[in-house]
């Protein structure tokens, strides 16, 4: 019944047009009531995107069942890859949400406070983890909006490029960059191996980004398993 | 006028709420007609947030105007000054729209597309700097999104302490991390001075950003004219 309603309220959408549809005009096609669509989505703009309420909560929820030495900024980033699947599943269906949420003010503002939610989601697992830490808050906050930008810049793409390609792919190289930025393996423990050092030399006025990518470069792939950072 | 306006509205939804408050009860407070309170505001909405769409014009002007060998990072953290300014001009109006923007979900989706649309400013004049960076439009969009984030941690904070001490004082702190994680500044020319370099030696297993910490301390305070960065 929900995914008949759905399917139902697409159909109009993109034959009339999102403004120009009623609830009425979808529970007519989907030859449903109006209480059963009610019973599903609070209003019109909650059809068009079904799917973020319970990606929302899956989310808390992995978020939640996070380990405490897992490191924060990479579980925040798988995190956020439960989006990109969501999107992933269903490429017709979102690329063609893409195109009517482009056109409709009103829907770009419910995405808004959409993708508002899953960075305060991100942000509030960070603050819990950098509690103690001076800036911890900030620090949380920072990270968590560069992770959404990092995966919205990738979704956007694909999305831009009417679903071609791997979503997920390009959403792992674009956090990539974000762990590389901020993230960092656990330190692992010392009886593993003799302590293995690396030297840096740079010049003082070089770019901290570009002494960064230097000191990656020296660390090798070794360091971690994300793509090689280019910040 | 629109002076008055505003303030007709601000104690109007103070005392009766922002929903039970129609144009009318304000243009009737402030003694002028409907057509002049739509002369300046689109809707009542815009009336909340009267200063956002000169401060963007101002923002895009201001990045408008850069050259060609400023920081690009330090442009966006500057353009984002302008935002704290505005606010800080008048801290009673700042922490009243705060308060009422927290009780009405209708203003803080507004809110949301106002932060969406300096974010996209900011994003938009990375993305010209960085063009023909092998992931440029993606450094950009996390850059801008940190920026932001940045802002309005520190911006929040004041606000929360109801205007209390010095808000720019405090997104310039927050804006140092920013420019600390993907800032620069520029490579003095060499006839300066001897080339001076840091050595840094690390564990292969340490944090990322626990090198880049040591980094900075070993860089010195003359790295940069930025808050030591604690990311």
């Amino acid at each position: 019944m929900r995914d008949a309603l759905v399917a139902a309220a697409f159909r109009l959408f993109l034959e009339r047009g999102y403004e120009q549809t009623t609830v009425d005009d979808i529970v007519a096609l989907a030859g449903v009531g109006r209480r059963s669509f009610f019973r599903y989505f609070p209003s019109k703009e909650d059809v068009v995107f079904p799917d973020h309420e319970q990606c929302l909560d899956e989310m808390t929820a992995f978020l939640a069942a996070g380990a405490a030495d897992d490191d924060p900024v990479r579980r925040v980033c798988d995190a956020a890859r439960l989006v990109v699947r969501m999107y992933a599943e269903n490429p017709a269906f979102s690329v063609q949400r893409y195109h009517l949420t482009k056109k409709v003010p009103g829907l770009r503002a419910y995405e808004l406070s959409v993708v508002w939610r899953y960075e305060r989601a991100l942000a509030g697992y960070l603050r819990t983890r950098f509690a103690g830490l001076r800036d911890g808050g900030l620090r949380a906050d920072v990270i968590a909006a560069a992770v959404v930008a990092a995966h919205n810049n990738a979704l956007r793409s694909w999305l831009r490029s009417d679903g071609k390609g791997d979503a997920e792919a390009a959403v792992d190289h674009a956090l990539g960059q974000v762990q590389a930025a901020f993230g960092a393996t656990p330190v692992p423990p010392a009886a593993e191996g003799p302590e293995d050092v690396v030297v840096v030399v740079t010049r003082r006025g070089a770019p901290l980004w570009r002494v960064v990518q230097e000191l990656e470069s020296a660390l090798g792939r070794g360091w971690d398993e994300t793509p090689r950072p280019r910040f």
